[in-house]
């Protein structure tokens, strides 16, 4: 006996999570369900279905078309898929890192799915970086996009759903940085510099909006000659390049955002937006929230029309955006846009009297009928104080009481919580009560 | 360029899935979001809160308890976590393979929360096993569990839970089968066989709903002598051992289910349901749909008191259920019980004239607002009969043209593509048709 006790203790498992990864208890899941869903709603008014592909798709899938992203998946093993003793090589499965790959790689497995495919989906995406401070490895993402449209008014469109998933929230102070991947091809003949250096310089621009003008004009120095530099700096980044194709298609993509009714001050061109090295081939957007900048962009996307070639060899033209859906919920949280609570459930029964268990589920189901969230305490300690001390932490709104007394009188006792009043009623007036 | 040409066929990727791994396009995502809502809000009813844990747990964690499910789960490593030419060793981090374990984690990492807990979790879960035909390694549960209670009323309302879930869904043919383990760990004694034959003879009469009483007698006498065998064909698996203690709180449980209105041809106690080997240690229970019982069980669970042990060395008590969304999903299909549409949208906005696209957004506007799904067509082919052909093609119900005819009368035509009626209404009252 003695024995079996010291194997169990030295056989403790610490319950902890790997690095990088975190747990949504009942108040913050709370939260992101009650975000999704006006999310969710969003993406449906404007006509886009939901879709789902699974966490894990072929290394191949995820890495082929670009040698970046390699770095930074996570490779997936069945470990049934394992012989024992046999060595291991590259993974053939990884988690995504995004729900883009996933949805080229579905389009050019369903050729006959009709187009303009509008589609959204939400789900958890996963990146093997160094878990720094404050950087998860998985987050979950609310993305829709079009595909196979090569019109602006997919552009207009999907810009579109950004602004009204932001009003739908309740944000106000908002900003959607418009821009153009091939404005930006067209920087090193504007601007005078050999085009093998675009990538550096672009990296460098990018990051103005962190580390503002002077910085950035230093870092481009290092790049290119000065003369570049300036023009980048004094022209480019002010006025882009005027009267170019592409300022002609961003000038017309805002006139479709002035017909969509979208505010003149909530959205803007901004030069210095990159998004990445990946994929884009067209404009591309973010979005600030303007009382945290430095929160970066919680919503960011744009046209690319090139990601099925690895697949088919053919381009399938489509626009996107991607919301990150915890950035969005941790930058709503900061700002007190949202109030927690702690749970769902609006009554508690307290479970008094062992005989009037079934006044207590006839009472529960009452109430559940009518949409209120009803619990029925089920704690091991059935005193008086205990069960009220529980609805207490638990931040529960209302108690009903049915003790001896009520009983007797065909009545129940309900206390409001938050407000400490408490009031006797006739058990069969319960829904009136709740309906004030 | 022929070179790069021939270089980017042969770099060509097959847009394939791994093997056990399946998409849900919209038709079938759509379902699964309906059913998951109204699990959700029966999950809710009762007063449990949503919860979300990671994809990913420390592989000590989720293997700690159980030796066999080591076997089953997959390794996932970071590829930056590897140092290039290194070996590589057992992983450090797995995906979940059910959602009970990584919820003992949480409630040993947090102590300091409120008891009895009640939760839910819909998520995917993983398992590493050979895809074999119809077997998915990805699939989605959604879990109830009340935390910190040892009250049979707990018990009771997580089989009330299964009950109003199916209800709640529209089901009427089906049963929940409730057992005890303890009951079946007194198997030996009552029947007259070594303790060490008891989980070869559960793993046996598990098999009774799809093997049939003659071939489990057929197995049994293999493993107990006839004697044995014959007791429990003839008494145990019809009558459980009477007058025992577990027999004494089946009977309780079956009382506290009535009282709370649950029909009694809708529930039974079954002493062949085993529920895996897993970490049960009272009341187990699996639901079968009764039309589809080859389809085995969609919603099954139980108490165990033990599974914080590993972590805290504390006995938690705990009882929850998990339903299989996917395995269900499928069943109501075969039944026929759902549904399919493969589109939420329910007006497409045909996009005729290029001067009126302002009025196209308006009218998009104005239905969203009054929560009619819209979308405006933006396909690349822009003629009438290939924009009808989209929508007939994508099965949106409604379909609105205003063309030069319908933008001199200040008219919308609006056609309703499943009864082919097509009818001219003065723009204004838009609204009022879909009313109706």
């Amino acid at each position: 006996m003695l024995k079996a006790k010291t194997k169990s203790k030295n056989l403790r498992i610490k319950p902890e999570l790997p690095g990088g990864f975190r747990d949504y208890g009942p108040a913050d899941a709370i939260l992101r369900q009650r975000l999704l869903e006006k999310i969710r709603k969003t993406f449906e008014d404007f006509g886009f279905d939901p879709m789902e592909t699974p966490a894990v798709e072929r290394t191949e899938v995820l890495t082929g078309g670009e040698r970046e992203s390699a770095k930074i998946i996570f490779n997936v093993r069945g470990s049934k898929d394992l012989p024992a003793g046999q060595a291991r090589k590259g993974s053939d499965s990884s988690l995504r890192f995004d729900l883009t790959v996933p949805l080229a790689r579905f389009i050019a497995l369903n050729p006959e799915i009709p187009k303009p495919f509008k589609r959204y989906q939400i789900g958890q995406v996963w990146r093997g970086e160094s878990p720094q401070a404050g950087r998860y490895r998985e987050f979950l993402q609310a993305d829709v996009d079009i595909v196979g449209s090569s019109s602006l008014g997919a552009d207009a469109e999907i810009i579109a759903v950004i602004y009204s998933v932001f009003i739908n929230l309740g944000i106000q102070n908002f900003l959607i940085k418009i821009n153009d991947r091939k404005l930006l091809n067209d920087l090193p003949s504007f601007a005078g510099f050999p085009e093998k250096k675009l990538w550096d310089v672009l990296r460098t621009i990018d990051k103005k909006d962190r580390l503002g003008d002077t910085a950035v004009r230093k870092e481009l120095i290092k790049i290119v000659k000065k003369k570049a530099a300036d023009k980048i700096m004094n022209e480019f980044l002010k006025t882009g390049i005027p009267s170019s194709d592409s300022m002609k298609k961003l000038g017309a993509l805002l006139e479709l955002l002035d017909a969509m009714g979208i505010d003149k001050d909530k959205r803007t061109l901004d030069f210095s937006v990159v998004r990445g090295l990946g994929y884009y081939t067209g404009p591309v957007f973010e979005s600030v929230l303007t009382k945290l900048p430095q929160r970066g962009s919680v919503a960011g996307g744009g046209r690319y029309d090139t990601l099925t070639v690895p697949f088919t060899g053919e381009k399938i033209p489509a626009v996107g955006v991607s919301f990150g859906v915890d950035r969005l919920l941790a930058a709503l949280d900061e700002l007190g846009l949202l109030k927690k609570k702690p749970t769902v459930t609006k009554v508690l029964i307290l479970n008094l009297l062992p005989a009037a268990s079934k006044e207590y589920l006839s009472l529960a189901k009452t109430l559940r009928a009518a949409n209120i969230n009803t619990a029925i305490y089920l704690g091991d300690d059935r005193a008086f104080q205990a069960q009220l001390a529980y609805a207490v932490k638990k931040e529960i709104p209302y108690v009903i009481i049915y003790g001896e007394e009520e009983r007797k009188k065909g009545a129940v006792t309900i206390k409001n919580l938050a407000t400490r009043e408490q009031k006797e009623i006739p058990k069969g007036n319960i829904l009136q009560y709740f309906k004030k």
